[in-house]
């Protein structure tokens, strides 16, 4: 197949996300589509229907994981793989997974449309439960595809009614065979929204993803005593959230002269007891922070250990470490064929991080990977405001067919 | 009856506070008696009985309060009332309430042991349900007395299990008449542990009390905007609980610099939706204050507005006041009594505020009252670590007993 420009159909790609977004649509325009709920298997359902319509076959793995395959010149080649994941969390939005995996299906049906044959096969894939919403953690088929998981222990994981993932796969049909599993590929490309503000606000169109950024992510937990709000005079107190609260602003003061691409959160923060009389004797709370560069992520270690060392009045303090991810770096070479190809479209972009997590990263040590960023308006995600326009999605299909088109030249 | 120095039976009044201890006695040395359960039926028939073995005849009003009267010379002067109350919070302690309680049982004894008869009768009073622990609001009876809460409301109050206030009452065999009410006296009395650390911190043994302070409450508001933790570069953050932390630091700053004996609290804290990987987008808390001068207090109003007209970066915020309550000032000539009476059995003493609520700040508005505090161990009280030596308690008591004489001579 020779390279040559071509579009993908617009309106068919809105078509397209409108029908899926109809599978567990909530009455304020987003889905509520879990892992493996009916609503997913409607979904997976109409993906396979579309699928055959157009000719491909669909195979599915023992993780549910669906593969439809548009055969190559030479089958022997390595494939390209693009895709993303159908499900979503609860009171999602219309476009985060969903997205990638329409933009598979009218990558193949452009190409099928002007009748191309790619020199490697193309596969779009849907990866099960990349939310984990439902069954903890998120990500999970990728992640036992890549090694980083066990299987046996994910099929035992349990969702709130106390059904495990392994007998819900049963239940929905889409358990398939282990010898279709995703091993090698020549490229895997996997299109999604932003979720951050960062395009919008700098106005441009297509973000070329470089990594998944690295994270630390620790509890804090302050130890004071707990006395009557009305006769304990101020100086004789050992007001846990007081501590607290100068711990915080200690935190706040060092990170953010560390790096201003440091994004780092107190999300999580409770305090014992908890009553308006009582003088709060306990306070835990969440840091979690996240930068592409370890050297600035143990820069981040250093001043939480530094802290914890430090005296807050009277109360006592500790840090444990609940986990920590290494940032994911993508094959700078899909980057620049990304940024490349949306330079030929005349799309601005540029390179960025993210700093969500996506299938793309576990994939990423398996096969060749990068991902492509279109606009999250007000970076509004895992929410049922979330929203990009048509034209936005459409331009990032078109970056995502064109790099395809590219890399499938390749040698 | 001349008044000539005796002195109460210290043994006497440790076996009282020992017997009453059994009745809902915990696994860790405190007492679970919630008012009207099994356990302080048990304490109200001890209490009766004891007063029965002493001669002394007892009455119960409508609200379950019980009075026990020694008769004095002169039937028809008002009488001196001294009590507190027998109910106490879940696993709270020992000392709390049931001190008054013993103290007016040995007042008693001492008097009767030495063949004197006061010049006006001396009523023993417990209160029924001052902790409010199982039915709100607290010092319930002594409001509905004095006015200040309608009894018809109160007896709709429900505990946990959906037991009305009056339907519990009824069961004890405890509900009595409403001409068996207090109204008027000579005085109230009441002895009580100070339930904070300063007695024991300046290492005095008596606390005449001139009020119980005055108090605002307000709840505080920040509204923020949720977004994803990996995803949203800090400078477009609109983060609750950042907002919160300078609020919370800037009523810091302003409160201490206001009063040395102004206390304030924040003791109930939440963050929504207290995710960890989610920017808080609200943060709602309690602030409140205590001081004897109302200039004090009208000054935290004033501090709360203004905080609340000043912008917390990319959030709105707002205060709500949930109630308040004017300082209640006891009777001085009684204080004065206190302090003297300490003076002449040589115990060091001081006059003190109360930061707690007690029943005393009811029947206040009824009869000329004021109350005697003696220490809590680390100001640890509502606690089963509540303690107070015998000594202590036995030096309260004999103040009460030296104040009690004094005033029933008086004109």
């Amino acid at each position: 197949m020779k390279q040559q420009k071509i579009a993908i159909n617009g309106q068919q790609l809105q078509k397209t996300l409108e029908d899926f977004a109809e599978f567990g649509a909530t009455d304020r325009q987003g889905v509520t589509r879990l892992a493996l709920s009916e609503e997913d298997v409607w979904a997976r359902d109409y993906f396979r229907n579309q699928c055959e319509e157009l000719g491909l076959y669909v195979t599915v793995d023992d993780l549910g994981n669906m593969y439809s395959t548009l055969e190559g010149v030479d089958r022997n080649k390595p494939a390209i793989y693009i895709g993303s994941h159908l499900d979503s969390v609860k009171r999602g939005g219309r476009f985060d997974g969903v997205l990638g995996v329409a933009a598979g299906l009218e990558v193949i049906r452009s190409i099928v449309s002007h009748n191309l044959q790619p020199a490697c096969s193309i596969v779009i894939v849907n990866f099960t439960n990349e939310e984990g919403a439902r069954f903890e953690p998120s990500m999970m088929a990728s992640g036992v595809l890549s090694g980083k998981f066990e299987k046996e222990s994910m099929c035992k994981k349990v969702d709130t009614e106390g059904i495990s993932f392994g007998d819900a796969l049963k239940r929905t049909g889409y358990e398939g065979s282990i010898e279709h599993r995703m091993s090698e590929g020549k490229a895997f490309l996997e299109l999604h929204i932003e979720q951050g503000p960062i395009l919008e606000a700098e106005s441009l169109q297509i973000g070329a993803v470089e990594c998944v950024v690295g994270m630390v992510c620790y509890e804090i937990e302050i130890q004071g005593e707990s006395n009557h709000a009305g006769t304990t005079p101020q100086h004789m107190r050992k007001d846990a959230l007081t501590a607290a609260n100068h711990c915080m602003s200690e935190f706040h003061t060092r990170l953010s002269e560390l790096d201003e691409t440091l994004v780092y959160t107190m999300g999580r923060f409770n305090v014992y007891p908890n009553i308006h009389t009582v003088i709060p004797n306990r306070v835990v709370f969440s840091l979690e922070a996240r930068h592409q560069d370890e050297t600035v992520l143990a820069e981040v270690e250093n001043i939480i250990k530094k802290l914890m060392d430090q005296q807050q009045g009277e109360c006592t303090q500790s840090a444990e470490k609940l986990w920590s991810r290494d940032t994911v770096w993508f094959e700078s070479t899909i980057v620049q064929s990304i940024q490349k190809s949306a330079k030929t479209l005349n799309y601005t972009s540029k390179r960025m991080v993210s700093g969500a997590g996506h299938d793309a990263q576990f994939i990423a040590s398996m096969v060749p990977t990068a991902m492509i960023f279109v606009p999250s308006a007000g970076g509004k995600s895992h929410d049922e405001d979330e929203y990009t326009s048509w034209e936005e999605c459409e331009r990032g299909v078109n970056v995502l067919l064109e790099t395809v088109l590219e890399l499938s030249e390749s040698e």
